[in-house]
């Protein structure tokens, strides 16, 4: 096998972030966490995987520091994005843009996205683009909100709703 | 196990984008492919994969239509990015900056990052930002060039000029 170059894996930060979202439930989790699910119940629920893999799951991207495991009241948890995990929001969001785009089901396309992302204090429609370091006010998955796109179903608008009355009402 | 909701994979563009960008090999060949790799053995002495390996994750990425293979001169093909392959970018962009970030192994912090994405045609280095949709001139990996971060080896600085001296030779 020829030597791997500095390109190779242990030097490539796109290949060590991989190692960590790369794995199928990891983002899955983590999109969840984005849409304000804290409770492992509740990713259970939103996700249908089985108890000891979401366990799993979730032990590690709290190794990884991308989420923290916090006690709350009534001898319970709650797993919360650390700022490494809330800093993957960009990447997440350049993904579902280009999945929209290119990877859409043939059911999608008469439809369209199933979420849109929106300005919370505007509601104007996000995205991701390339500019110049430090020409644009960075923009986190704070300042945003997800709204049940045409390619939701009832189902899903009235998941987002609840999601968006919790946070009101939460503060 | 509970219902899965609208959220789940096969409904959610971000699961289907990792589907085919979640796989290690495939986001390192697109790396390559995005610093200008065409040719099977570039890619292989680039990565140092097996060659049954390479040939296996060329073809899917191929078969997704991420790459296209192209016969050229003397009975040998190049693998050439879609417009498909070339609007994942951003997302590859957003990866390497939360790995540059957040997944720098110790031995980078002294030195840096070992890649610097600059603007082409200003040299100004850019970065993957959320912004209201329509609001930056867009931005696509033609428009950037890698060079050689604080972090970069001998053989990674002498490899990139060779890739910039190729691209200026070709026009």
């Amino acid at each position: 096998m020829p030597p791997r170059t500095d390109f190779a894996q242990e030097r490539c930060p796109v290949a060590r972030a991989m190692a960590v979202l790369g794995e199928r439930w990891a983002i899955l989790i983590l999109r969840e966490a984005f849409y304000g699910v804290t409770r492992f119940d509740a990713f259970e629920r939103a996700l249908g995987i089985a108890p000891n893999i979401l366990a799993a799951r979730l032990k590690a991207l709290v190794e990884h520091g991308v989420l923290r495991k916090v006690a709350v009241e009534g001898n319970r948890h709650e797993y919360r994005l650390t700022d490494k995990g809330r800093e993957v929001y960009p990447a997440f969001l350049a993904l579902k843009q280009w999945g929209d785009r290119w990877m859409a089901l043939p059911e999608d396309s008469p439809v369209g996205s199933v979420i849109e992302v929106v300005e919370r204090s505007t509601g104007r429609p996000v995205e991701v683009a390339i500019v110049p370091a430090g020409t644009v006010p960075p923009m986190t998955v704070r300042d945003v909100k997800a709204l049940p796109g045409p390619g939701a179903s009832p189902a899903l608008r009235e998941r987002l709703e609840t999601m968006h009355k919790d946070r009101a009402d939460a503060g």
